[in-house]
This record gives C-alpha cells, structure tokens and sequence, in this order.
C-alpha cells in the first residue's frame, strides 16, 4: 500500500438507532475495503436539506483533496429527482439533486463561485444489483462513493448536468452601515450561528450594537470564558461566522433564539459622536 | 499488506453515552491493528433481544464474506447463560446464546435454513485474562472477535453447541387470500415494518386492502413522494419487507402503532367484481 | 506498511448532531492517512470536566501501548489555560489543563502515582494555520494528536510543563470497618458506580452492609441476573467498582441515585455475634 487510503464521509439523516449507516458501510467496504469511512452526522433533522447543506459546507473543507463525501438527506428518494455526483476543487460529492450543495453553489460573502463538474448517476455497473425503491443511500449512493474511491473517472457515471436544484441560502443584507442577517444554524451547545461572516463584520461597521430578539450585545469577545458565566455574548466562531452564545450555557434555551430569527447589527453611535 | 482487512461489526444497547464501546475497540485493535471496526447500532433499547436479532439479520447480508458480527445484547451475562461463535454462509456471529440469532435461524417465508456451524467459547487463550462479571463485551466477545479476524479456527474457540436457545419469530399466517402479520421494528422515521414480504405479498393476493390500527390502505406505493405530504402509504422498503409509512412524517406517531400491532391484508373486492 | 497504525481516541463534550467531531477527524487522516481513530465518547455532558476524567481514566488501559488519547471537554477554550500533552505509562493524552486528567494523576486506592512526562502545547507547526477562538479540538487537539501519531517526539510540541491543575477526586473514607464513598458515574443502563474498589472492600468488610438514599443492601452479587428482575443489587462492575443496580432496570430511576449521593458500608452484625 503506497497510496494514501481514500476518505469517504457520511452526511445523513438516519440516525444511529437503526443499523442504515452501519448497512451502508457494509457496502462500501465490500468495494473498496481500505478506504476510510468518516461520519460527519447522522442526525440532521429528518428532510432538512437546509441543515446538510450547512453542515456538508463548513466541514468538507477540512478533509484531504479527493474526499467524497456522501450526502443522504433525501425526502424524494424513488422519485424522478436525479442523484448525482458532483466535483469542486478536488472533492466529491455524492447526493441527491434537491439543494443539499447550496451552500457551497452559492457564497453568502458574494466570492466568486468555484469551478464544478457535475454527473447524473445513470450507471448501473457502480449501484447495487437490485435497487429499492426507499434506501438510495444503500443502494446507490454507497456504492457509488465506493468506486469513485476506487478512481472511476466521474464520467464514467454518467452524464453530465447542467443546471442543479437550488437551496435558497439566505443572504445578509448590508446597506448603511447596518448588516441583517439571520440565525442559520444551532448547534448542540445551544450556540446561535448567524450568516454574518467575519470579514463582513470588519468592512461595515467598527464599534458594535448587535441586536437579536431582544438581546442587545454591544462587542464581540475574544472566548467564551471572556464572559461571566451566564451571560450572553458574540464571537467569531469556529465557521468564521457571528455567533450568539452564553458562557456556559445555551443562547437557544436561555435567549429563546432559533434557525431563521433576524440578527441587525448597527454602527453604535459613540459617545464623542454626540458632542 | 496483501489480503483485505476482515471487518467486525459492533451491534449493542450500550449506547454511546459511556465509553463501552470505544474499550471494546481497543481490546480489537490491540488484538488485530488492521482490523475494521463498523457500528451497526448501540441503541437498541436496554436488553431487547428480539430488536437486535431483527437488526443483524436486516443488516449482515451487505458485509462481505468473512465479516465477524459481535452482538452484544446480554441480560443473562455472568449468569450460565452460553457464550458462543456461529458461523452461517461465511459469516461469523459471536454472541451470548440468547437468541438474538433468531431471525437467522428460522426464515418468516419458510425457505429452508442455512448450514451452521456453532461453537461454545471455553478457550481462555482468546479471551481477556480477567473477565468480570457484568462486560462480556469487552472480556469476551471482542478478544474472540479480534482472534477470529485473525484466521483463528473457530474449532479453536470451543467445543460444538448442538441446540441453540430460540426466539419467538413471528410468522405470518397466509389463509384464503388474507395475511394477517405484525410489526416487527419501527426506525428513526417512524416507519412501521411489518414481516410480510415482497414475495409472501406478490404470490397472495392482487388487489389490495391492508388494514392496522384503523388505517385502511388499498395499494402499494412505488416512492414515499408518491403521495402527498402527510398522507399514510404502504411501501416495499428496504428490508424487501412491507411497510407502513407517511410520506414526510412519523407513522408511528400519527397512526399510533406500536411494534407487534397486526396487520392485516386481504384481497380487495374489485368493483367489476360486484356488478 | 510493516508497522502497525497507531491510534487516536477521542472523548468530547460535542455531540454528535454536529459535524464537530467528523471535522476533527478529517483534520488527523489528512495529516497522518493510516492512523484509527476511535471514538470513546462525545456525549459527556456540556463542560463536565469530572465525566471526562473518569470516563478516560476507565477505558485508556484497554488500549495498546502507543495510543493517543485526545480529551477535549474545554469550557476555558480561548483563554489562558494551557493546552497540554501528557505522557503515563507509555499513552499519551492530548487536552485542555483543566483537570480532565484528575483520575490518572491520583489514585483512589492509594497507589503510587504513574511517572508522567508534560509538555505545553506551544509549537505552531504541529497546529492549524489559522486558530479560532471557540475550536481547538480541531485547530490544536486534532492535528498535534496526528503528529504525535506519526513519531514526532513530545519535546518538539513546546516546553515541559511542572503542576497541572488538579481536579478534586472523591477519595472513600475508610475508618472503623465503615467505608464511606460516593456515586461517581451513572451509566447509559442507569448503574450507579461509586468510587469504592474491589480491593477496597475485600480488605476491610467482611459481612456487609451496603446502604444509599435508603436502600439497604446486603451481599455482593456475582451476576445481575443472581436477583430477581426489578431487584436492586450490589456487584463489583467491569470497573472494579461498586456498583449499584437494578436486574433488568435503572437503579438511577427506580432509587432516585445521582452522581455524588453518599454509599456507606458498615461490617454486617452476624447473628451470632449477637449471642
């Protein structure tokens, strides 16, 4: 073995109480049994493209080039939505056609889209013999990444496709010095995610007033511990996102916050600016 | 490294709140670095037999020959209850006898049963040196499991086991045109499978009228999105097993039904018929 | 590959409905591809320090000589606490010094502590270019946990460090033939295990009489299954403690146990002592 073993991640809304992720591994280790399996999660919410989207985005980036990673959150499954593979800068992904790449189709800081090879998975040879009508994971998403793990060419599964399903990704609005973004993500801390981005905090506004739900926060920590404990705060997070959080607790419990609530962040008039 | 690295699935309810199943994988790895380790579940309920032998017998068939699936869900263990290895089709099943082998050694279609192999383990050399009186997983069943991924004879293991202690299967009854089955395992979706197969379904009856828990249904989807969001479905899943569903939502919770509840099929009387 | 991959584990506070732990993960196999990584657990409860401390001192002897284990429960994360690397007997531990070391560094029985080697994590080289505020299980844990898993030697990580901080461990209090200790840990099955050891009690009762929150024990099972179902029960756990149980139950349920309640033994009034 001289070669770097291939790394395929999972991404799925199957949870682990049932053997699914563990039947998908089976698969894929029958076509390729030295490639590495990582779970990424299987507990996005049952149907929720939003939240693969968000989570497929920010983790891929951290895994070596020539990563596939699978993605099945799939409420279509049997039906006439395509499934497909998709290439960006030297990972893969492999998934239905039903946005769970939006976020990486589309920037929320407006940086120019990266360049995509993208092919409907129409090639029987790379899917399990009999295909069922409700595990796509098992049957075709798994094997799939298998072989592509196996350096199958992309084109060899099929057809290329043009125009792809697309999420909507909510897109901060900045006008006036004043940025309104929202919540697009909690997490198992109960830390608030927002859209906002670090470098588009530092363009727009240098002293801070940041407002959600009725929460006011008024400068972003350095850490948590920055904070007393039980007290609200923003930081740079580890998304290179705004975060809403509490030190030592949780900003969704405590602050009532959820996925979808509005964040306004203004210029804070200064003191000296009222003389 | 010329030969494929044997694979052992893990199937437990020790959950993964405790750190059980991560020292069963170091006692594997200390055993046989190469090895792959792959979770089929840990959160089958505390102690419920009859969920992990539906589990391992849905879910081996995917693994490539030669794979050693440890199942470890042990009510009786430190009490006189057997240890054992079973090999059947090539595949390798290290177990208390307890009958979570159950739904492999008694087909519900009544196809003939598989040629097995079954030792009791005895051979100290192949288990930990101290063995406590409450994790067999860790003393017992994953030293053997290493051994045998490493070639271990299972002759080496112990000496044969004529009679295994059985499961109550449920089988379903086929009269006059009706099955009436059960639900044998409801999953994360909330999808209900009963155990009527494809094949018990296809050869009884044409039209169909299935009926469980005052739920009426009168034909078989091909995809969850076949009907409308919300609506009750009955589906060939991916168990080759009937299933009660509702496209995006939880059966379970909405038509109320329970593991064990009947269901009953019957041949529908077709309108043509009555004139 | 002649040499046997070494091992990484991981103990975190993160959960797994995010995709934190895959991140990590994806960090090590990029820096070292042939390394396993096994999870111990993610599920110790939000800035439990105590629970990591045990949960890691419990299952590190199962792993081989070499393993690398990496403990990230870390509510300090971007303040002045020192990340560390810690050498015992041959394992290594990467983590915050916040006392998630506590049960290594002090023996409950009174033991001889192991001779360890520290070292401040301060080298750049071994860690992420870019270090967030909010995530060092993946920017600094992760990847010198991969460096040191390919040979680079602890002294290269940064300087050694003398005094750890140290965490306050539950010590049993032994006078008079009366051991008082206390509930250390409550298990996924609702087992609560006390700080009192095998060894412990073998040398200081004989008859016993074991009582906590009002239940009143007296014997040592060798199995769960020696009481009837729903009785509760003392047994000498794979942890060579005690602990307390329910046969086919939680104790923690059915007794109202918590972590921290008080279990005292007194030597049992034999009968004919009385005469």
């Amino acid at each position: 073995m001289n070669e770097s073993p291939r790394i395929i991640t999972l991404t799925t809304d199957f949870g682990t109480s049932d053997a699914y992720v563990g039947t998908m591994k089976g698969v894929i280790l029958g076509i390729n049994p030295s490639v590495r399996v990582v779970d990424l999660t299987h507990a996005i919410p049952p149907q929720d493209i939003h939240e693969a989207a968000f989570t497929i985005h920010s983790a891929y980036r951290y895994f070596p080039k020539g990563t596939i990673h699978t993605v099945v959150v799939d409420p279509g499954v049997g039906s006439h939505r395509q499934a497909i593979v998709c290439e960006i800068n030297g990972a893969f992904f492999v998934c239905p056609d039903n946005g769970v790449l939006g976020y990486l189709l589309q920037d929320i800081d407006g940086s120019p889209l990266p360049r995509m090879n993208v092919v409907a998975i129409q090639n029987p040879a790379y899917c399990l013999p009999e295909i069922s009508n409700t595990f796509h994971g098992r049957d075709i998403f798994a094997p799939v990444a298998a072989h592509l793990s196996r350096d199958v060419p992309i084109a060899d599964i099929g057809p290329p496709v043009e125009n792809l399903v697309q999420l909507p990704i909510p897109i901060p609005e900045v006008s006036g010095g004043m940025i309104t973004g929202q919540i697009v993500k909690i997490d198992r801390f109960g830390n608030a995610i927002t859209n906002i981005s670090e470098s588009a905090l530092a363009g727009e506004v240098s002293g801070y007033e940041i407002n959600v739900r009725g929460t006011r926060l008024t400068r972003l920590n350095r850490s948590y511990a920055e904070s007393a404990v039980g007290e609200p705060l923003a930081i740079i997070g580890s998304f290179g996102l705004l975060e809403i959080a509490i030190n030592g607790g949780s900003a969704e419990n405590r602050l009532g916050l959820k996925r979808g609530d509005t964040v306004v962040i203004r210029k804070a008039h200064e003191p000296h600016q009222k003389i």
